[in-house]
């Protein structure tokens, strides 16, 4: 049996990458909302394709999705539980969207999102991702309207 | 800074309890299936609503979904990755099923799993769920067709 620690800095410190991430994404910022990713991270995203291997996708996927909006996006997580081991850590909420997209349309959405870091050379990233909508069985439409 | 020991005896059980779950799935056995969840674990499921708390609903939503299916459920996990902690862990896979559902037709769809257990009162338990199909944001529609 191992035991260990629960570190405030390790929490800390995935608080921060959290952090950073909600503040780049506000800014439309693809480079800094993709420097919290391991370089091989695993990411399945709202959208397609099933998965996306590596920070190099993340960031693509970021830059397009952020060019979509007009001026800054709102951006909230709610509910953020963060559950910190030695060096496994995960972190999942709801997160909030609002803001125009390029034809005018307002958009706000809320959607899942699953975090997992490991400590990597005494450096947190995130090494998973999983983001996501429900959707409606009866339609087969995600379920892009729903609030918490 | 906190340093930690991978025990394999962790893995192993973190191995187990997915093992345990897979085998109730095509058993179609939602009290094994929900099993490995701690009575307050929080999912998101790969229908709506946008989470479920506790494990009561995620064994209600086990019933309710293998009832959908006539006979054994197919069920396979590709791309299996478990990351194991002192006390935290994350595991990730691509999830393939494929039956006979009630109206006769072929099901055959794969979906994205993420679970995060926490080893509590020294035993490991799912304390969080993420399970999801992508959407087509041209169409709106839940991508139940994609294959990895």
């Amino acid at each position: 049996m191992t035991t260990s620690t629960r570190d405030p800095e390790d929490e800390a410190a995935i608080r921060d990458l959290i952090d950073a991430k909600v503040a780049a994404t506000r800014a439309r910022n693809a480079t800094r909302a993709t420097a919290p990713f391991a370089p091989d991270a695993l990411s399945f995203d709202v959208v397609g394709p099933l998965r996306h291997v590596g920070a190099g996708a993340v960031g693509q996927r970021a830059e397009a999705w952020f060019s979509t909006f007009r001026g800054p996006i709102g951006f909230d997580l709610l509910d953020l539980r963060i559950v910190v081991g030695a060096e496994v850590a995960f972190a999942h909420s709801l997160n909030h969207v609002h803001g125009t997209v390029a034809d005018g349309r307002e958009l706000d959405m809320w959607w899942r999102e699953t975090l997992c870091f490991e400590k990597l050379g005494g450096r947190w990233m995130i090494t998973h991702a999983h983001d996501s909508v429900p959707f409606d069985a009866e339609t087969g439409k995600a379920s892009l309207g729903l609030k918490p």
